[in-house]
């Protein structure tokens, strides 16, 4: 059987004299010392995880994990359940709003069947069924353990063959209707938070349906009790095969030294997931936007993530980290490409 | 002599059937509605602007207007004056953020001297100045009446000129050392907010500086009582030349109906004076990043614009108007490019 210490040892050091020489030369460039904000921050924690000062912009891929979920029965989404392998489709013919963005900043879309109902054979999916959807949370868990790692070991395979390939920077993705509950169930057990805190209305639900989504996250704790000292235990019994998909999507990020954006409350409920088994990993996501999820910033705010959008977006499947690779590869820029005081011949501070 | 009305009489209405058209069209594509947030909003905006729900990526143009402040004779800045020309020649070359970022996002950049001290003979530079240096507002009004016009004539006819030669979207930008202290004063002045609530760190001055600046705004404002019900009277007495330029760049874009991002503290509150002149010119401006200045987010709100860059970015230069240019490119081509529910066989909301 799979092991989580097996699979999640050996995380790499951020290499912090690498950070502190592009933070010497990000000074040196003409603007005020650190006023480029989050741009310079990204720069920093590129050369921190890439070991090096020589930063270039390379290979991006975004990774959309698709799932579906046992409890979407229980009506907690706004779209019924084909949505999820409709959508699957219309990602491998290029129509989603995942593909426009990914082509607009210029990185690769992977679609990973990891979880759907149903069957799909098509050409440009990646097939990585650990199992058909997961079960109904209300009911029982939503999978085993054994199941959540094999998930996570498809996760972190990818990420590192992705990079292997020559991948620079990996983006995570979501498509699972379902899955805000999901990841709210992961969010209000992990952080602490209420339900109340934790729950939104997803891809766009009225009022009756938030409460019966409410009400199906209060009776799935109740009755798995998930353990939120035990990452695993929370993923397996409330968590979502795309979700797991996503964690081990991160932590193979850590294993191979690319940082990896994180999109929006799916994959930072995957994220915090990660972070949960390592701490390590942390050091390899960067945030893209704030969703209007409720629980997303409490999520990222135990990750120490500070999001650089606020779009009030909340679609997932990778939006938001294609929007922060444009940013990223901005910093890049920046870093690559300003003149220096001497250089361009302007005084320094007083 | 220039009468403000004359300037800024005769902006065209918003088209409000283009606007909902493309809403309508938004709401096909394979996405929950609204599901994009500000990326929607954008597109709705510009079709209001453009008056038509055929949207294209066009010519952006970034003009960076760049002035000097008598004021910072008075200690209110980390760096000298001389840097304000000395920017401008960086700018020139090509090698500060603005210019970089512009490229990332395929924008032009225009250097505008409108009011640098001493002179500036140097090619590609657009020469409009209006007078060298405003005065140190703490003995007097920081420029006459007609001076601020004449300011504000040289943005409009700018902004004309430029969607005239075919630019679809412009972008305001600023250089001008103690320019946050003027900010601040137009700031506090026209949203009512307290000293302390409109002044911050600008390019990163320690708390000593930080004393000096409070006082000198402070003194400012006490001499000149600049009208907050007269917005050429608070520009004129306690603002900046580039920032009347600014002030004139986005009533021209009005005029020219085409939409102007607005890029950071010093641009906002020249949106904000635009906004008091004539408050339909808020139709035609889409708000970039929200800054560390304190003062920033209370003018946006009292300008009723929601940032969507939040990045601890206190540059200027029109740098978040370069990010947020590409934001907007991505939300052009997500109206264009998505599959539509029909399209892609993605059944709709149950």
């Amino acid at each position: 059987m799979l092991k989580l210490d097996d699979m999640t040892g050996g995380f790499a050091d951020l290499d912090e004299d690498a950070r502190k020489r592009a933070a010497a030369r990000l000074d040196n460039l003409t603007k005020p010392k650190g006023s480029l904000g989050a741009l310079e921050e990204m720069v920093k924690c590129l050369a921190a995880i890439y070991g090096t000062d020589e930063l270039k912009i390379g290979k991006k891929t975004i990774f959309v994990m698709a799932g579906d979920h046992g409890v979407a029965e229980e009506g907690v989404s706004a779209f019924p359940s084909e949505v999820t392998p409709q959508m699957v489709l219309n990602f491998l013919g290029g129509g989603a709003a995942i593909n426009v963005l990914a082509r607009h900043v210029g990185a690769d879309v992977k679609v990973v069947d990891i979880g759907v109902a149903g069957e799909l054979e098509t050409g440009g999916l990646i097939s990585r069924k650990v199992k058909p959807g997961t079960d109904n949370m209300t009911k029982g868990p939503a999978m085993t353990k054994e199941e959540a790692l094999e998930a996570i070991k498809v996760g972190m395979e990818l990420a590192m063959a992705e990079v292997e390939a020559g991948a620079k920077l990996l983006g995570t993705g979501d498509m699972g209707i379902g899955n805000t509950t999901s990841s709210s169930a992961i969010a209000a057990v992990l952080t602490g938070s209420s339900l109340d805190e934790a729950i939104g209305r997803g891809t766009g639900i009225g009022d009756g349906a938030l409460k019966v989504k409410r009400d199906a996250i209060r009776r799935a704790i109740e009755l798995n009790r998930p353990d939120p000292t035990d990452p695993l235990d929370v993923l397996s019994k409330v968590g979502g095969l795309e979700i797991a998909g996503i964690t081990g999507l991160i932590l193979g990020s850590a294993k191979a030294k690319v940082p990896v954006v994180i999109d929006g409350f799916i994959s930072s409920a995957a994220a915090l997931v990660a972070a949960k088994i390592s701490k390590k990993s942390t050091g390899y996501m960067i945030a893209s936007h704030q969703s209007v999820e409720p629980g997303h910033l409490k999520v990222l705010s135990e990750l120490g993530l500070k999001p650089v959008l606020m779009m009030d977006m909340r679609l997932g499947e990778g939006t938001g980290a294609a929007l922060a690779m444009g940013l990223i590869d901005g910093a890049i820029k920046i870093y690559n490409e300003m003149a220096t005081f001497d250089g361009a011949g302007v005084s320094k501070e007083l």
